[in-house]
């Protein structure tokens, strides 16, 4: 697979020898990433970081990762409201900000979005998130914290808890994992449980008891409870709160676990958690410039 | 004409000479805005970008001009709510600006803010669109991309179609093409015609006949009929699918014509039209870039 | 007192010797400041700059003096209806942005937010004001700008007029102050004058006239009666236009007196008092790039 001018899509697009690609670029970045090097890799090149739907933390994940290569950000945050909007199409917009980027990152409602603007602009383009549909980088970096925290993805038991039904990560992420050897063990109550597509080929219990799946494993993957993802109010307030991660919890049943998170979080994990060694949702925020910096320097042909 | 420390406010400012310059220092900038050169001729010069009513397009065309020469770039798009508004007059806003930038670039929805702030700063001052006033360099933008595709601009032909009365782009171009030898043609419903005062020392026909005006020009510059101008919204709907361009259209009619728009377009160019080899409107956007790269270096004195 | 790693969020922390450290690193930045000298100091550091309540003046000043120092910055106007707020918390949000910059600046609306940001951080947090609060920065600008139009801050009489019951900026700078030999004098109507609890130690007069407090006072520093702290808007017209500037009224009462606000203005100094050569204020936002230069590299341990 060679990078130079991907567009970065969906998991779909990845196979183990890519996947393991981008992982051990970023691990060759990663003392610049940590600021004991400094790289002018990507000088004189322009990111645009398209954010049609406000996501500030992914924003700032991929502006950081270009300044640490030395690159330069054009920063859109009001495209809802802006010329981008004066009724032109995803495309045409598309064609001119190919005019000005050398890499393009996009953020938007609709599924499909980033696709459209791939299929318009020569530059390539990085998926950010498009709807309920995809979010590949975040994948990316779950992986990169399971590997750094773990030694190794083959051959892990991994517990994914939460809204596995709407849960846009979980998804993308059960994708990428299996083309490793792994035991998945998916902790929701009925009404959330991953759809049956995502389950072919793939090792997997079932469960609604958090604790028990604790026990049998590796990693756990917490997830949000994405309100906005919940039309009816009341169904919402139904499951926010129906795992509770507690620092406890985890010295009972499992002290070596390790703890990822895509973040925000907001009640799923208590706060007391963050004291634990393998407490790992931080570092996966420093993990998220290591990765997209080894992205987007191997779609620039500069890895 | 001296450029250095200059503000680039309206079209009267220029005559032959000065756009010539514009367009031969653009002319230079070619290979570092196509990326195949760097430069850092901008280097620790600061552009303030000023957007008090959006438009991303123009915002990033200039930041992608100041980042390709090198430079940093100040980007304020929350303008209108923001403590810039805090009773505070445009001259202290102005004043303020002043002591931060070493050019600022400045779109406002208020006719004369840009002259405003530019009276009241020391440091240069760009107007990126000041109501339906002034838009001077996307003008310059229109004629370095005619001089581009057709070698030179005298002798040309050039058919302007769609919203002539309110379109400030035209109005602007047809102001600095009097300096050369141009023959117009306002192609426009009566209602939409280009208003008297912009005819005076011109040569020009009028029709509202498009595929006719085509088979004479050389060049047919579109606009949008826009929907932001009329205040009547049956107004806007009854005129704005008067002139839709089509590929047939150009095959049958004039297959050389060079075609420009200013964009964003709506549906005044069916989407076939851009596989032709002279729909120029992406490449357009391109010299927006180059063209704003050489104002910026004109007026900080690096050209 | 070391400014490595230091916070910078209140006005409590500083002692004389630590002002005079801030304001004499200041002054050996002025040359880079004004430009006749560039540096690459801050190469490859990166600020986060983020606005939950906007500050379009602070931020861009702020901005302005990474720029200067070589830096890189990614910028936040949008946290308000950003992911920043999908239930996070402060904490976790400042946990995260800490894995991206190398210092965060962070103005809010809430008190005690930005203590809240730094103690979950590593990286220094630089207060630019939280709510009715704490604007540190502001008032080493105003210091700064002192020494610098009079010499030396020992011995000056700084007459200090307008709202001052709820100026935060006022009670900052009399905080400050107090390390040196000053005397004060306080001018507003009685229901705006200054809380007691801030005229503790301090050599004061009260007054509501502003002319009389002119003729006694070195320094004339006026405040902006603040809309946006009054609940009632009956209250906020009364006072509004109780203390106006003119340049006919420092002519007749105190021609050398020095006038510094730290804008904006809204109609309590008169245009016309801009033509003084002592009408500092514009100078001030100029050391406000000056004095956040100073700040930045000293945190960075760069000074």
């Amino acid at each position: 697979m060679n990078f130079i001018g991907m567009n970065v899509i969906g998991t779909d697009q990845f196979d183990r020898a890519s996947i393991d690609k981008v992982l051990d670029t970023a691990k060759s970045f990663e003392d610049v990433a940590q600021q004991k090097e400094k790289t002018d890799l990507l000088r004189g090149k322009i990111l645009a970081s398209l954010f049609y739907e406000p996501s500030t933390r992914t924003r700032l994940s991929f502006e950081t990762a270009m300044f640490r290569l030395g690159g330069d950000v054009l920063s859109v945050t009001e495209a809802m409201t802006s010329s981008l909007s004066k009724g032109e199409t995803l495309a045409d917009t598309a064609k001119v900000i190919d005019q000005y980027a050398d890499v393009i990152v996009v953020r938007h409602s609709d599924e499909g979005s980033a696709e459209e603007m791939a299929v318009n602009c020569e530059c390539p383009v990085i998926n950010a998130g498009d709807g309920a549909n995809q979010h590949p980088t975040q994948s990316l970096i779950d992986m990169y914290t399971m590997r750094e925290e773990c030694g190794q993805i083959d051959g892990l038991t991994v517990a994914m808890a939460g809204d596995l039904k709407y849960g846009r990560t979980v998804h993308s992420l059960v994708h990428l994992l299996k083309h490793y050897k792994i035991k998945f063990i998916f902790v929701a109550p009925a009404s959330l449980q991953i759809p049956d597509k995502y389950l072919k080929d793939i090792e997997y219990e079932q469960t609604d008891n958090l604790e028990e799946a604790m026990a049998k494993s590796d990693v756990l993957y917490m997830t949000r409870i994405q309100r906005e993802r919940f039309l009816d109010k009341n169904e919402y307030k139904k499951y926010k709160g129906v795992y509770v991660l507690t620092k406890r919890m985890v010295l009972n049943v499992n002290e070596k676990i390790k703890i990822l998170h895509p973040l925000p979080r907001v009640d799923e994990i208590a706060k007391d958690v963050d004291e634990l060694k393998n407490a790992c949702y931080f570092r996966q925020v420093q993990n998220g410039v290591t990765v997209r910096m080894a992205l987007l320097a191997l779609v620039l042909g500069k890895a």
